[in-house]
């Protein structure tokens, strides 16, 4: 066997993580610090994932735009808690054309500020409402302790922004995008989600109310997968996205916008992967089945050469997968690649497709050959299966079904191990510094300085008030931290 | 009938075109100097392209990548042809995280020199050869002149970035991907286009040999629609792209870059539009179909109405059109529209789908429903066809491929009936100076100088020396400019 590139996860989770993306082939670091290059296994799940996106934002109804990249900064300074946000964040461009700008622009970090004096000129009445748009682009925010995927200074998204009659309208709408997310999250990439909604201080910069899909990652830390936003009348009032209503007034209109990233791409390495490298849910896999011809074991290739049987192996081999209907079928109705390289040794190809999550592999040697069977390999479990040719393909079927669920539930099942009720600090303070951590189930005051103390004393955030909370009195009357009156049971974790 | 907002073409075609852009809703300008706002309709245009030329990209093997759009501004200047083409273009990144940047960055205006230092550090050995990925991203160009999808300041383009061993086969896939936007163009986009490379003059700036394909505009101006550059050694031998080759000899590698942008969408409506807005080809129509019940004409709404005749009629026209099966298939065929607004006459809908240029409408009016027929109005001739209800799904498959076949034999004749013969200098200024000029079929020395001069005179220049002549004795062997020897007969002409 190999030795593993890779760090076990229990020894170092963000060494592991680092290790995954390079050694999978997915990103590397490029000379623009804290920019990564996505290379094209990564930029595969990526594109899957956005496909999936895609299909379910525009089954609502919603159309595509492209806005510049480039903002007046001047924009960015009307709406003061997104100015407060996102300024530290900004690349700005001061000279264009050989010439310096009498203005400078903000390579955009989110959009609000690029589209909305758009949306100004465009809406007249309520007969213009509902309005929903939503571009894929990328957007800069300087970070200063960038991840692959989870905070690159660039990143790819989509950003949807609506607008709306009636604060009752958008409210729900913004629950509707978050659904989708989630949807996106359970049904194709297998993670199970915690939706809710976000404290004050964790809200994004210029909403009234954000929304969060947060996924775990195998060391117990939260990742916000997605966000979704209600802005109120934030925004409209500061660029003037007003209309005459059914009764002929002038009103500002209600706002929202909602955003999933490549960091969906993070959650999925950071939920799903293990000790061998990536698994990957079989809809968002750029190679759904690997099969492997094994020509020969580790140690027969030179007994093999010297006597002439390697290439009769082969032929033989070929004709199996080539000349049997079985094959051209899952060729079919799969992202299937077969693997004929000669000169790497059947050990070492293993390693590296389970590396790579590819989530079935079929393995074929002269044994199954002689007796017309084939070899699956779940990636989830780790574990073969001998079948009879003629039933590969439902084998095959039924594997990535069980493959699927069985990932979705093993992280399921991990939350669920990795959330702990805590009824006092001390106790969360413990649970916090642990090495595999987890959520915190507490009731909390919702205070702003609350919060703020927490953060200081065990970087712990408040992660999201789970939806089925929200209209449910908390455990406890008082807050885990503070001992004031509590308002809510929040998730409190560790995040990415 | 509506008075038309749109100026004729041959009153002034560019203001023609601003006005179609408008008008059809295909995007405006943006508070950003010389950028654009896509809007839904717009863009959708340009996702179908995309789609398009995604899948005849990816079927050739090549892969999807994402590189920082930020480039170190020092690589910029390591090719010298590159940096002086493209510096008076570039919009510069000074400030990034609240601080001025030790080292400026610019925003990308094509990834050369953003992608070829990794691929120096990726490329060892032939074995990792060829190379070939792509991205879909936006780059900055500063424009001095914008004009909405042909040259604005920041476009979304695919950049393919190749290597190759030997000249050969980089030189194969340079010709290999101009086919593939040829074949894009003619197929999908009904677009007829002349394929060759470039003169010296107007080469990609640091292209050994630039290939192009050129469409024809309305003007008889050319569009360059595409072009897919050889690069010889010039990029890798300055960013050191090197590998041991198979007789264990260090080379520098050949590489080629390819590129087609949304100036696609502006070669669209500039090649097939009329006097009555756009006329789309079906492949890249956002709607293929529009239904339009014909609940009334144009003068017997208040008779109907008061009669109590009108929501009769509109629950007959709807079963009809909901009610029968032809529509249903229609409706999961093709992407179809109905437009059922109650409050807009015929002749405005006439009109509005003729300036979006939906190819297929289909009128039905009380007339129809009674006869079991239905009317079917093609947009490329302008002309209505009776058809029988149950026909209805054939005649219009059809009446598409009627539609694009006509849209691109008329582009053609109109290339043909615009394109001339010329044998001296005093004829070409006449001719380029004609409101519809058109191509100039010329023997040329191919000197930059004369070039130039011609430029200077004439504002027209080179724009391909077509594939065909490449190895054809000129027609005339003196240049028509300069009288030195000519080398090969090449197309001359005015261009966007």
């Amino acid at each position: 066997m190999e030795k593993s590139k890779i760090t076990k996860q229990s020894e170092n989770f963000s060494e592991w993580y680092l290790d995954v993306v390079r050694e999978a082939g997915l990103s590397e670091n490029s000379e623009v610090r804290g920019c990564g290059i996505i290379k094209p296994y990564g930029f595969k799940i990526w594109e899957l994932i956005k496909k999936f996106l895609s299909q379910e934002i525009e089954a609502t109804g919603v159309e595509n735009v492209y806005f510049p990249s480039l903002v007046p900064m001047e924009n960015f300074e009307k709406e003061k808690n997104h100015v407060e946000g996102f300024s530290p964040e900004l690349a700005v461009v001061t000279h264009g054309g050989g010439e310096k700008l009498e203005k400078p622009f903000a390579v955009r970090p989110t959009s609000e500020a690029a589209m909305y004096g758009a949306y100004a000129r465009w809406i007249k009445s309520y007969r213009d409402l509902p309005l929903r748009l939503n571009q894929w682009n990328n957007v800069i925010r300087w970070e200063k302790r960038p991840r692959p995927f989870l905070r690159w200074s660039e990143f790819l998204w989509q950003e949807g922004h609506t607008v709306f009659e009636t604060e009752e309208e958008a409210k729900k709408e913004m629950w509707q995008m978050l659904d989708i997310y989630a949807k996106v999250c359970e049904n194709y990439l297998c993670l199970p989600v915690l939706k809710g909604r976000k404290s004050e201080n964790e809200k994004f910069a210029g909403a009234v109310i954000t929304s969060t899909i947060e996924s775990m990652a195998k060391d117990g830390k939260s990742i916000q997968a997605g966000t979704s936003h209600y802005l109120g009348q934030n925004f409209s009032k500061v660029f003037g996205v007003k209309f005459l209503d059914r009764k002929g007034k002038e009103q500002f209109a209600h706002q929202n916008s909602w955003g999933a990233s490549w960091r969906l791409v993070g959650s999925v390495i950071m939920g799903h992967g293990d000790d061998h490298g990536l698994r990957l849910p079989t809809p968002i896999a750029p190679i759904q089945i690997v099969i492997l011809p094994i020509y020969r074991t580790d140690e027969n290739l030179e007994e093999l050469e010297s006597a002439g049987q390697l290439s009769q192996k082969v032929s033989v081999m070929d004709f199996y997968i080539n000349g049997l209907k079985v094959f051209e079928n899952l060729q079919k109705n799969y992202r299937v690649k077969i693997d004929e390289r000669m000169d790497l040794r059947p050990g070492f190809k293993f390693n590296e497709w389970e590396l790579k999550g590819v989530p079935i592999r079929v393995e074929i040697g002269v044994k199954e050959v002689e007796s017309k069977t084939a070899i699956i390999f779940r990636r989830d479990t780790m574990q073969r299966k001998i079948v009879q040719i003629e039933n590969l393909e439902d084998e095959i079927k039924l594997a990535i079904e069980a493959h699927d669920k069985n990932l979705f539930l093993q992280a399921l099942a991990f939350r669920e191990q990795h959330t702990f009720r805590i009824e006092n600090f001390s106790d969360f303070e413990i649970g916090v510094k642990k090495d595999i951590a987890g959520y915190f189930d507490v009731s909390w005051c919702e205070d702003p300085n609350c919060e703020k103390e927490i953060k200081e004393k065990t970087s712990a955030v408040s992660r999201v008030l789970p939806t089925k909370n929200e209209n449910k009195l908390p455990k406890n009357s008082k807050c885990f931290h503070c001992g004031k009156p509590a308002k809510h049971d929040w998730i409190f974790a560790r995040s990415y």
